[in-house]
C-alpha cells in the first residue's frame, strides 16, 4: 500500500515536471497562453491515478523490475489523456464539478469574469475546455513518445495506446447517443448495449488496456498479455458497474459530485436496464420521464434511487460486479505472471472495484 | 496543375480506403458506431487538401521522388487533423456551415432528429461532435503511424507533428481568448496580437509544419529545413491575412460561409486592429460594440465592411499579404531545393495566397 502511494507520488510528479518544462516553453506566447497551461494543471491535480497504477502493475507482472523513466511516462501518459477526456466529457454531462472542485469549462468561464474580459463567460468556458481537452489529448501522446522513443517495444505499446483511444472515444459517443437513443430499440437490448459501452469506454479504457500497455512495454510473451486481458477486461467492467452503482448512490462528501448525478443526466446504465424490467408499463412511463431531467428535485432523485432498490436492480448489479471480479481473480490465480505482483494487482484491482469514490 | 489536381485525388482515395477499414472493423460495434465514422467520413469530404499539398511539395523540394504509400499517408493524415481541427472550430465559431454544408454538430443534431431520438437534440449534436472531434484526432495519428512505422525519419516526422498540434492548438486558444481579452490589453499591442494568432494557429501549422513533415520524411538537410521554414511560415502568414479578408469580404457563394461570418463571431485579426487605429473614440465604441454580435443585420455588416475599407486597413492588410509573399518568394529563389519543386511550391502558395474561398 505504501509502494501504491509512492507510485502515486512519483506520477504527480513526472506530471508536474512535464507541466513545468511546458510552461516554460509557453512564457514566449504571453500570459494567455500560461492561462491555459495552469488550466491544464489543474485537471490532472488530484485523481486516484487508477490507469497509471494499472499500467505499472501490467509491466511489473510482467517481469518489469527497476523503475525507470520508461514506464512512469509511459503511466503518466494515461493521466494525461484521462484528464482530457474528464474535460470533454464534464462539458458533454453539463458537470459543473469534478473532484469537488469547478469542472474545467467552469473553471475558465470564472476566470473569464474574473479578468474583466468582454463577451460572454460560460460560451468561453466551453470554447476553452474544448480546446485544453485537445491540449491535453496532445500533451499524453507527447509524454508517451518522448518516454519510448528507441525503446524496442515501443511499437506494440503505440498500437495498444492507439487503440485505446479509439475504443474509449467510440465507447463515449455510444454512450452519449444511447441517453437518446435507447427509445428506438427493442427493450431486451438495453442491458446488452450497457454492457458494450462499459466494455469500452470503461473496461477497457480504464483498467485492460493501461495493463496491456505497462505489460507490453516490460516484453510480456502472449500467453501473459491474454491473461492480463482477461483478468483486466473483468475487473475493468466491475468497475464500471461499481462507477454507475456511485453514481446513483454515491455520497457527495466522498464523490466530489453531486448525489445523482447520472440520474440527472439519464445515463443508460445495466442499472437502469435491470430497473426499467421489473416496472409495470405506467410506473417506467413516470422512470423515462424522470430519467435525464436536469431539474430534478432532491425527492425525485430520491424516488428513483428507491425504485432501483426496490426492483432488484441494485442488487443484481452488485452480483454482476461480484462475478465479474471472481473472473478475473481465477484469470489472476491461473495466469503465468510473477506471484508478488498477482498480489499487488489484486489488492489494486479490489480497491478499483470497492471504492467509494 | 493536374498533378495537383490528381494528388488531391489520391489523398482523398488514401483518406477513404482508411474510412472503409475502420468502417468495417466497427461493423461490430452496431448502427451508432457506424453513423459516427459515417459522420466523420463526411467531414474529409471535399476540402482544398491544402496542408497534404504543402506536405507533399516540401517532400519533393527535398528530393522525395516517386511517390510512395509513406508520403501519402503522411500528407492524408494532415486532412485527418484538419477535419478534427474544423470540427471543434466549428462548435466554438457556432457555424451552422462549412463547405456549403451543415457543420459536423449541425449534421449529428439534424440525425438526431430524424432518427427519432429523445432528448436534446442540439445537445447530442454538441456532444457528438466533441467526440468526432476526438475520433478524428485519433485517426490522424493512426494513419500518421501507420504510414511511418520503421522509416529511418519517423523520430523527426513525429517530432513535428507534435510541434504542429501544440502550436495550433495553443493559437486556437489565444484565438478565441482574444475575441474576450482584447479589452484589457493596450490597443498599440492588439496588432501585435493578431500576428502571433496567425503565426502559431495558421502560419505554422496549416504551411510551414506540413512543408517540414514531408521535407523531414524526404530527409532534408538542415538548410533545406530552414529555407522552408521561412518561406512556409511567411505564406502562412499571408494565407491567414486572406482568410481574415475572406471571413469580411467573402462572396458566401464561393466560400460556402455566410458573408462576415468573422464579424458576427467577433474574430480580433489583424484587419480589425487596423480599423481600430482609425476609428475615434465614439466611432470605435460603436464598432466593438457590434463586432462579436452574433445578431448583426445584413446592413450592419455592411457598415463594418465599408468602415475596414475607408480606413484603410484592407488596403494595409493586402500589403501585409503582398510583403510576406514576397519575403517567402525570395527565401525560396534562394533556398538549396530542386528547381522544378520551387516551381511547384510557388505555384501552390500563390493558390493559397490569392485564392477567393
Amino acid at each position: 500500500m505504501s509502494d501504491q502511494l509512492h507510485l502515486v507520488d512519483v506520477i504527480s510528479q513526472r506530471l508536474s515536471r512535464f507541466i513545468a518544462d511546458r510552461r516554460e516553453s509557453s512564457t514566449v506566447n504571453g500570459p494567455i497562453a500560461l492561462k491555459m497551461i495552469d488550466a491544464a494543471a489543474v485537471t490532472v491535480s488530484g485523481g486516484k491515478r487508477i490507469r497509471a497504477r494499472f499500467c505499472h502493475a501490467g509491466w511489473l507482472a510482467a517481469g518489469g523490475t527497476t523503475t525507470t523513466e520508461d514506464i512512469i511516462g509511459v503511466a503518466s501518459s494515461l493521466e494525461f489523456f484521462q484528464a482530457a477526456a474528464l474535460v470533454h466529457d464534464d462539458l458533454i454531462d453539463h458537470s459543473d464539478m469534478r473532484r469537488g472542485r469547478p469542472s474545467a469549462h467552469r473553471a475558465l468561464e470564472a476566470g473569464h469574469r474574473d479578468e474583466g474580459w468582454v463577451g460572454d463567460s460560460a460560451d468561453f468556458g466551453i470554447s476553452g475546455a474544448i480546446l485544453l481537452g485537445d491540449l491535453l489529448v496532445a500533451w499524453s501522446d507527447d509524454l508517451l513518445e518522448e518516454s519510448i522513443t528507441d525503446h524496442p517495444n515501443a511499437p506494440l505499446v503505440r498500437a495498444e495506446y492507439a487503440r485505446m483511444r479509439r475504443d474509449v472515444t467510440l465507447g463515449q459517443f455510444l454512450d452519449v447517443a444511447q441517453e437518446s437513443a435507447w427509445v428506438t430499440q427493442p427493450e431486451s437490448d438495453h442491458a446488452t448495449h450497457a454492457l458494450e459501452i462499459a466494455s469500452l469506454k470503461s473496461a477497457r479504457y480504464s483498467v485492460e488496456q493501461p495493463l496491456i500497455i505497462g505489460a507490453a512495454l516490460a516484453g510480456a510473451s502472449q500467453p501473459q498479455l491474454a491473461s492480463l486481458r482477461t483478468f483486466g477486461h473483468n475487473i475493468g467492467i466491475a468497475y464500471q458497474l461499481r462507477d454507475d452503482m456511485l453514481g446513483v448512490f454515491g455520497d457527495t462528501v466522498v464523490t466530489g459530485k453531486p448525489a445523482g448525478d447520472d440520474i440527472r443526466e439519464g445515463k443508460r446504465t445495466l442499472l437502469v436496464a435491470y430497473t426499467r424490467e421489473r416496472l409495470d408499463a405506467a410506473a417506467k412511463d413516470r422512470f423515462d420521464e424522470a430519467l435525464g431531467d436536469p431539474e430534478l428535485s432532491a425527492n425525485e432523485v430520491h424516488h428513483i434511487q428507491s425504485e432501483m432498490q426496490a426492483s432488484g436492480a441494485q442488487e443484481r448489479v452488485e452480483a454482476a460486479i461480484a462475478e465479474h471480479t471472481a473472473v478475473a481473480i481465477a484469470a489472476l490465480e491461473a495466469a503465468p505472471l510473477d506471484e508478488a505482483a498477482k498480489v499487488d494487482l489484486l489488492k489494486l484491482a479490489q480497491a478499483a472495484v470497492n471504492r467509494s469514490a
